[in-house]
């Protein structure tokens, strides 16, 4: 499992913050955190609020601050272009790209991009039409991005389909179709891509939300997930997923399983 | 989901002891928490202590007791078929027998047996050569139970396949396999026969029990299963348990979700 921690964006406060007054501190101490929480990645994003020709520089910055505060890779998550690339001239190591959707124009534009830089990308399985109700829909997006990425020469180890879980409380049948989707995206192709989540998404707007997040970390793992976007900082759902990870016969088991999921 | 509290067994020393003295006390007093807690049947057995000539009389007692101080079904939880007909004897309303392996001797003993009282029963995915080490093996031998109980007139849905899990800390290739034997059982016949597991086993002698059994349950779920034994009075295990039937849309999704599946 790749965990990608999702805590340096604009849209919690202390990152907005942080990225208005150009101030490391916030965005290093959530770097360090997550580090030593267990992140494997960090999703670095400008948030909402950052108008649009000021992102390719606040995204160069948070790359720069975080890589120095940690040395871990980026997911750079933004849909401006530019952003991306700016984050990608200076990062350290091998980045993932967060996203593309499965437009054409969003596809001929992101995959050449990721090849360039020796990037990996997160396709989304959703177009102009928005996002699938069924996994019937979602595969047929999944395999929009397979086919693109190949002919554009990405490997599809690194290509990661995010089928796009939905908030449980206003779309509960969207979850189920999404382990579905993470099940068959392995038989599109060989080797097969891999596949993401947002995690915090399933969970919006509920009075439960660690619980849902980590109970569907699980079940997504058991489906065969090799990434997810999520709060490592979340010590329960790290306990959750150390435990799926022994269970599915991932990792050796060790009466410290959970100790030692965490040093990965 | 149905959930068998496991704790009225001779195995834990307040019940040992309440059998040895046939002193209700306990038993009534486990039966009443696991009931408020939620379970939709007790699971009673004499444990190992109880000499094989007064299981009849012990399961008679257990049954009478529990039942009187609850109105729940109960789950024969023992190999002795004298006591599993005392049992059904006293008992009101749908039993489940615990539990037939899939010996041709067993079979022909127990099915019969449900067939008369109307009980369910729960088949063992074993036989004299001991547990499966794989999914195929573990169908190979629910096929045998199906068949079995479709001859001697047992209803599908009145067959619970056990897949057997074992400790994950000694056996951990089963867990996984376990999984898949759930999902391939509903393939068996039409309508399919039902699935449980007898959760607690799967954390034996490991440090870190609630976080497996938890863990396991929401992938079991996840993979169809339909009832399980496990420790009702476990709350965080109910906890997940509710979650995972919200995210698997079993139940509509409602923002108290957690107290409204305790309530079922």
């Amino acid at each position: 499992m790749i965990l990608i921690g999702e805590r340096i964006n604009g849209m919690f406060r202390d990152i907005r913050e942080a990225i208005e007054k150009r101030d490391p501190d916030a965005v290093v101490r959530r770097a360090e955190l997550q580090a030593r929480a267990g992140a494997h990645y960090l999703d670095v994003s400008t948030g909402p609020a950052a108008a649009a020709e000021e992102q390719p520089a606040i995204m160069e910055w948070l790359v720069r601050t975080a890589q120095e505060a940690t040395g871990l890779p980026c997911c750079l998550d933004t849909v401006n272009a530019e952003a991306v690339e700016a984050g990608l001239r200076v990062h350290q190591g091998k980045a993932i790209i967060n996203s593309t959707s499965a437009d054409q124009a969003r596809m001929d534009l992101v995959f050449p991009l990721a090849v360039r830089y020796g990037a990996a990308v997160i396709g989304l399985a959703m177009n102009e039409q928005g996002v699938p109700k069924d996994a019937d829909d979602r595969l047929a997006l999944a395999m929009e991005l397979v086919a693109n990425g190949d002919v554009h020469g990405l490997a599809m180890e690194d290509l990661f389909v995010d089928p796009l879980i939905l908030p449980v409380n206003v779309a509960q049948e969207h979850a189920v179709e999404v382990l579905e989707t993470i099940r068959q995206v392995k038989l599109l192709a060989s080797p097969p891509p891999r596949t993401v989540v947002g995690l915090s998404n399933v969970s919006q707007r509920t009075p439960e939300r660690p619980l849902l997040n980590r109970t569907y970390l699980v079940m997504a793992m058991a489906a065969g997930l090799d990434a997810a976007i999520l709060d490592v900082e979340d010590q329960a759902l790290l306990e959750a997923a150390a435990a799926a990870n022994v269970l599915l016969n991932r990792e050796v088991y060790c009466d410290s399983f959970v100790k030692t999921f965490r040093k990965r």
